[in-house]
Order: C-alpha cells, then sequence, then structure tokens
C-alpha cells in the first residue's frame, strides 16, 4: 500500500464535499475579547461570533491573576501525573471548588472534556458488569466514543424522547445495570433536555444517569452549577460532567459524583491514570473563574440580554434561526459549500468570523453558521453582525422568515 | 443493582492488594525545584526524585515568560476547538517548531500525550483498509488504547525481540497496510528500542512505523530531538509521537509526519477535532522550551551527569538497580505493599518524595521506586538520597547486590 496516496486520497474526497476544514488563524486581543487579529495572507481585524468563552471569562482579570500568580509560584507544568508527582493544592481545591458546585461529595478533573467524557463513560460502562447504555442520539462525539470503548451494550433512544427511552428501558431486567447518558444543553442546536423527566424514569427503572453540562456551567443556575442547578435537580443526577474551557474560559474537564463514583473512575480510568496532571497555572485559573461565576450574576444576566437582543434583531429582518430556550444561535444553511462561503464573505468583507459547521459535526444538510453571543459583544458589534447577514441574505438571494407584524 | 456498593467493592479489592492509590499533594517551588511543600496532616518541605520534569524546565524564565507574556496578550484559554476559532498563532508557531526539530514536514498538537497517542493510533488503524497493527508489548497504556479502539487486528510482538516482529510481518502480504507501534525509552524499565533495526524491517515488509518517544524528547539527540535523531533515524520512522509534558516542562502532545498523514489526523481524529485547544499560554510556554532546548546543550549535559552519578552512589553501596542506558533509575522492589511502606518511610523520616510505582503502571512482583534525577538536583539533595535509601536496605533487610571490586 502506499500509505501517503491513501491519505491524500481521503483528504480530496472531503475538498469534494466542501467538508474540508481550514482553520483561522487567530490572535485574541486580551481585554478587548471578542475582538482579534486574524492571520491569512495578511493581518486583520475581525470580531469572533463562534467562540466558546460564553462569557469572556477567558479576560476576566481575577482569572488572568490567579495563572500569573500560579506560574511564579510553581513553574510551568506539573510535572507528572496525578499518581506521580502531579497533584498539587491547586488540583485538590479545584476538585473541591467543582464537587460543591454542583453539590455533590466528590469531583475528579480531566485533562479535557472529551476525556472525561470518554473515560468515565468508558470506564463506567466497561467495569460495572453488564452494564447497558442508553445513550441520546445527538450525543456529542466524546460520550460516542467513551461508550464505543466500553464495549459494553448500547441502545441509542431518539434525541429527547421520553417515550422511546421508557420502552427501552422498560424491555430490561429491573436489576440490570443501567446508564443513561445525555446532555442538558445540546451544543449544536441549543435544545434542552427533559432532566426531570429523565430522572424520573432513571428510578423506576434503577438506571444511573449521567449528565453532559458542558454547555451549561457557568451559564446556568444561581452559581452556575448548569441546567441541574437551574432547575434544583442536581441531586437526583448520578454524574454531572462539566467543562472549564467554555464558560469558564480555560481548559480541562470533570465529573462530579458521589465520593465512591469518584474514587473509582480515579482508580481505574485509563485516560485519567496515565496522563500529565494539568499545569498549576491552568488550575488556579479554572478555580478563580468557577469561585468568580459562584458569587457573580453579572456575566449571566449580560449573557442573557445580548442572545435575546440578537435573536429579536435578527426576527425583525427575516434571519431563520433555530429557536431554542439557550443561547445558542443557529442559522442553517443546509450546504456545505454555501456554509462556506458565506463564512468566508463574512471574514473577508465584514471582519466577522463565524467558522461554517459542517460534517461530521452536524448531519449532512443542516450545516450552518452557530452563533454565540456573549457579554462582551459590543451594540455596535450586534449591528455590525446584522447588517452583514442581512446583506448576504440578500446577496446570496436567501430565504427569509415572514417577519413579526410590525 | 447498588451501584456505590459495586464502586466500594471494587476499591476494597485494590486497598487489600495494596494497589490503592494515595496521591501526594505537592506545591512545586518555582525556581528551587525540585524541592517542594508536601501537603498531609500538616506541610513538609520535600525533595522530589520522580518527576517526569526531567530537565527542570518546568520553572526555565524563558517559559515562564513566554506564559505570562501570552496570557497578558491573549488571555486564558483558546475559548474553543482548533477549528472552531481555537486556533491562534501559536498553535500555528509550535507546529512548526515541532515539525522542524524531527525534520518533518509536519506536526499536530494534541491536548495531551494521551490523546496524541490515542487519537492517532486509533484513527490510522481504523481508517486504514485492513491495517494490521503490529505492537510492541510494553507499549503504553495510551497506545494500547488507541489501538484497542480502532478496533483493528492487533498482533503483539515480544518486548524489543526483532525476530519475533519479522516473524509476524513475514507471514503477511506485502501489500496488506502494517503499522509497527513502539516506544524508543519505555518509561518503567529505562530501556531503548532498536530503531534502526525496526526500520530495516519496515521497510522489507512494507509497514509504516509510528515511535514513541515522550521520554526522550528534549532529553536525546543534538536538538533535543529524541532517540531517533540521536541515531540520525528521524527521516526513516512514518510518525514520531512526543509530548511537551517531559522534558519540555509542560503540557500536551504531537506528532511529528508528512503533511499528508498530520492533515488526514487533522481532519479524521475525533479526538483532535472535537475538543477545546490549549490554552495560547501553555502553547507559548512549550514552544520556548522546545526552542531553547534545540539549541542548549548544557541541561542535556547535567541531566546525564546526575544520572551517571546516582548510579555510581547506588553501586558503590550495592543498592540494586535496574540497568538500562537511558535516564531512568528503577529500583525493583517486587511486593505493593513494601514498595508503598519504603515511599512512606522516605518521604515522612526523610522528607523524599518517589512514588511507589505499582500494578496496572508496571505487572504485580516488578512493583518499584522509579528515580528520574534531573538537572536541578544538588550535590547535596543525591547524598540525601543515598543516604536515605542505604539506612532503609539496612533496616528492611532488603538484598544488596555484590559491590563492585574496591
Amino acid at each position: 500500500m502506499n500509505y501517503d496516496a491513501f491519505f491524500k486520497a481521503s483528504l480530496d474526497k472531503l475538498r469534494t464535499s466542501g467538508d474540508y476544514r481550514v482553520f483561522a488563524n487567530l490572535e485574541r486581543h486580551n481585554g478587548n475579547f471578542p475582538h482579534a487579529t486574524a492571520r491569512a495572507e495578511h493581518a486583520q481585524k475581525v470580531t469572533i461570533w463562534c467562540s466558546n468563552d460564553y462569557l469572556g471569562m477567558g479576560q476576566n482579570p481575577t482569572v488572568l491573576n490567579a495563572m500569573h500568580d500560579a506560574i511564579d509560584a510553581c513553574g510551568a507544568g506539573a510535572g507528572g501525573t496525578r499518581n506521580i508527582s502531579g497533584t498539587t493544592q491547586y488540583h485538590v481545591q479545584l476538585e473541591e471548588e467543582l464537587a460543591d458546585l454542583h453539590g455533590k461529595p466528590a469531583a475528579l478533573l480531566f485533562t479535557s472534556g472529551y476525556l472525561s467524557n470518554w473515560a468515565a463513560l468508558g470506564t463506567l460502562a466497561a467495569r460495572i458488569p453488564d452494564c447497558l447504555v442508553l445513550s441520546d442520539a445527538l450525543n456529542h462525539a466524546s460520550m460516542i466514543e467513551g461508550i464505543r470503548h466500553s464495549k459494553a451494550e448500547r441502545q441509542i433512544w431518539k434525541h429527547n424522547d421520553l417515550a422511546d427511552l421508557e420502552a427501552k428501558l422498560a424491555q430490561q431486567p429491573l436489576d440490570r445495570p443501567k446508564l443513561i447518558a445525555f446532555e442538558s444543553v445540546y451544543s449544536m442546536d441549543g435544545d434542552i433536555a427533559p432532566i426531570a423527566e429523565i430522572c424520573d424514569l432513571a428510578e423506576k427503572y434503577n438506571a444511573m444517569t449521567y449528565l453532559d453540562e458542558v454547555h451549561a456551567v457557568g451559564l446556568y443556575g444561581p452559581r452556575g452549577g448548569g441546567i441541574a442547578e437551574q432547575e434544583g435537580l442536581m441531586h437526583r443526577v448520578t454524574v454531572i460532567e462539566g467543562t472549564l474551557g467554555k464558560a469558564f474560559g480555560v481548559v480541562g474537564g470533570y465529573v462530579a459524583a458521589s465520593a465512591e463514583l469518584c474514587d473509582f473512575l480515579r482508580s481505574f480510568a485509563s485516560g485519567f491514570i496515565f496522563t500529565t496532571a494539568l499545569p498549576p497555572a491552568v488550575v488556579a485559573g479554572a478555580t478563580a473563574s468557577v469561585r468568580h461565576l459562584k458569587a457573580s450574576q453579572k456575566e449571566r444576566q449580560a449573557h442573557a440580554e445580548r442572545v435575546a437582543e440578537v435573536r429579536a434583531r435578527f426576527d425583525a429582518l427575516g434571519i431563520p434561526h433555530v429557536e431554542n430556550p439557550g443561547h445558542i444561535i443557529p442559522v442553517i444553511v443546509g450546504d456545505a459549500m454555501k456554509c462556506k462561503f458565506i463564512s468566508d464573505i463574512l471574514m473577508k468583507d465584514y471582519g466577522i468570523y463565524i467558522q461554517p459547521i459542517n460534517y461530521p459535526t452536524v448531519p449532512r444538510g443542516t450545516e450552518r453558521l452557530r452563533i454565540t453571543p456573549s457579554p462582551v459583544h459590543s451594540p455596535a458589534d450586534i449591528d455590525a453582525l446584522v447588517a452583514a447577514l442581512s446583506d448576504l441574505w440578500t446577496q446570496c438571494e436567501l430565504a427569509r422568515k415572514p417577519m413579526a407584524a410590525q
């Protein structure tokens, strides 16, 4: 076999289907986010409208100071796995903060949200004898890969469909171990799971629940504990998984659960054991961010206001977007090539950066612009976004929604 | 099923076998590493002898300044996946540095070494049609999990055994895709693979080679390119995988290979695509470290001297250690309980921290202290280590090696 010819042919297929990804090369401006410099042939000032730094915590001075201080105190890296010289007071404190955030006895830190899902689901499903995993059809790739890795039996239930979930649960013996895996806010559509009803079913059929709150922690609930906190349901969920890389603005993932479950993952999850611990500075920054958002409401309030404002402005101009109760505004284009074309023009002609979201992140035919307003987007930023999209909708002869009665 | 009872019973089994891990809670002292404060019931000053920050680069001022500067310039986190707003000039530059370090056309950055092995091997073996993976018997957990995840056929060859590898290769059709996966320096025994001879076999039988150099990059070769650089073999290896979390002192993993192969992983590896990019500050620190160790020999020279000195001192007192051509000094205890006991006394009575290495990191019956001297260990640190181990060998009536003729 000619290996490089195989790689090249695989990449050519992506180019033909419009799914080949070109990364925008950005320099964020600290203190001036969402503004950044994009570097291509020449440098260009842009406004980022697709970041997962939902609250701008990545430039919060408290977070940055905590990182600076930890670098000065402890240096760059952790120097080892958590077991072999890589655990610091910073790691221990962050796990305590996260347990407290979710009202759980314990939490366990991973180097990324991807790894926390992959390792936690993979380890639970593989090691609990005869475990059946019931996985929502739209779960994130990291959950799917973890479940697949476990080799446990898996059944996929229709997205957010309680009747389908119950039908699958009811077929199983009551004493068979079961794990219901789902998300609160789904990243690409912004819709929200019926957590209370899923917990009802879990209790009725003796299942564990595993809830991914990566697009909700920091953003929802009086202390940023996520949708489960907002709805008073944290105590009913077995495992809450979250990230430090989105609303908290840094990087890393975690689970919060019972002391036994966290200790079980700490002791058996290969992806936790055999990896270098996060740098103390990263952990210190994340701790500062979690603490800040436990106490402060202003970021969450401003965030909700900006989201509502962008939606209202889109509605007024008939720019179609997917309705949902959350903070993510998907504008469906429905074609990979066209989606990339619009994104390129937004960048080139308007200085607006919105990455096209294509397959495999979303199903083919639902290619989209995924817009994430934040408290640091100014009224002028919103004006520019709305004007640019309206221009493009006209230029490209894209369909508008019937406008609300004036 | 009572889930928490199951978790508790699983943990109790670890306690009974002596394999339950207790993490030392450390605060490294920047500028004074390998010295740290251990926090248990009370704080205690300790000297770390088991870190993978092999060269002390975690406290190198150039590295720390680069991290401070990037925080000031860009903030805390990257704010998204590499594809969705998370690629910065820092990421692009580090990939260029790493490609250059290994003399390859391209490199691809992952959030950890674990993930780079898991995602690269998992993706290559799964997507290359009918790929056979030939895996060294002592490969790291991250490689094993990646290969397992791929569901490709796997054959395990005896550790560093060329005859066994060739026998397995010779059985296969020449045109069947094959991937030989191995490490240069094996972390727990410190022995080194016969890279040239493995490349000979790969060429003869039309196989790709995947070489994990995580315990060698920064440490070996005139520019820190690893054992393959030292032996003039980088151009013969298909994929070189390395880490930024050991000798480079920060965190993160990468592969260096052809442009097509890196682009293939960039485009198809779930563990690359669906995860938040490393923070700019981490990437900037790693870049500074790689650049520094390309030019500077003094850390590598001092490192080799310290390793030789510790070995000679152990030999003079008959403290048995595994001979190997590398920098890792394994002292085999051979019993999980005894290994932990010695480690506990070293910490408590001597202020020396060496984590016991037990199953599953090493096979049962080979439990060990794994000692990693570094340029920042002073003569007084070495004196204290040697005296403490000699005391303990007497106290615990452990066997000594026949001493060299005086």
